[in-house]
């Protein structure tokens, strides 16, 4: 069904996927390509009503998978109303985080299991894997530091968890990249923005050649 | 996990099921067994909320599979929060509709597939099937103008289906009874109250005397 090309970025706290999606989108917009950004739950009114039930301060008893169809079901709703659309009319659709955070996260960090969160978002996704995920790479200790230095970033939950919690997260992108090589790229992260920006778009510039 | 008795009712609309169901359940627990009766969301807080979403008439923009993620979310919540206590304590847990439902509504009649709504509900349920899933038969035409001759029940959205659809959904029971031939019991529920009744408690009895 994808005749545009999909994109997503991912990779720990503080890796600073988000910046440089941002400044990508506007060099290939800027250059006359067809883009979007976005990031679930991609401003779908279904969606971010889904989000508040999970982002609920109150809902301490929500059970891990029933947090993870919740997630799945925001994701779907986000992907009809917004990706595919997209990708079907050619667009290049960048994606703040996709389907790998949810297998890292609560299939591997969370421990509820890789293949278990997987058949779930299969579910989702309907064979729509993203064309490239470039994964940014950078130790987790220094992804934090860059958060804690930056004092505009808003703290979200995931900012409180534990450096054990986020070396894990980082372990689960080195399996899930292993599970994937094809379409998986890794990007150093631990270099000047100018650098990773550089890297990122030469990769997606090579990508559309070919 | 489970020393309890789990048993499901399940069937097209106006079967009877509801009404049999608190009959058993005054009944057994009368005769002095330890008894729940439930039906989802079951009061679960976050349940109920994920219901209020799917609910919501003017969420039309809701596809298929973002709804059946939402039914799924609010099962576990369902599941962890009352019916997995209920049968650690070797309780009996009567259930109005449970996951043959999901197979046959959204899995079957509505299309996606019995297949891929299995799977999301493996992922919810985890090997926690039902003991025993009593199947209300009745002729769909029948069971509808039973309803329409009920004044005082409700009318649901579902009662709002064409004639087409109940009988896609009474097909579709066919369907999972014969995937399913150890747990699935077919009640014969054209019958009077009394009869119906009757032959429920005798299976339901019969059951515990093994």
């Amino acid at each position: 069904m994808t005749n545009g090309l999909f994109i997503t970025f991912e990779g720990g706290e503080g890796a600073g996927k988000t910046t440089i999606l941002n400044q990508v989108y506007e060099e290939l917009t800027g250059r006359g390509f067809e883009v979007i950004k976005t990031r679930e739950p991609g401003g779908i009114r279904i969606s971010e009503k889904i989000r508040d039930i999970i982002h609920d301060p109150l809902h301490l008893e929500m059970e891990e998978r029933t947090e993870a169809l919740l997630y799945a079901a925001a994701r779907r709703q986000h992907l009809v109303e917004k990706v595919f659309p997209a990708l079907e009319k050619g667009k290049i659709v960048l994606c703040d985080r996709f389907v790998d955070s949810s297998l890292v996260y609560q299939g591997y960090a969370r421990g509820i299991g890789v293949d278990e969160v997987f058949a779930i978002n299969q579910f989702v996704i309907q064979d729509c894997m993203p064309d490239i995920t470039l994964f940014f790479d950078i130790d987790p200790k220094k992804g934090l530091e860059r958060i804690s230095a930056n004092a505009e970033r808003e703290k979200n939950r995931l900012d409180l968890e534990t450096i054990e919690f986020h070396e894990k997260v980082y372990e689960g992108y080195q399996l899930i990249k292993s599970r994937f090589p094809d379409r998986f790229q890794t990007v150093n992260a631990d270099r000047s923005r100018e650098a990773v920006y550089e890297d990122v778009l030469e990769r997606i510039i090579t990508f559309l050649n070919k």
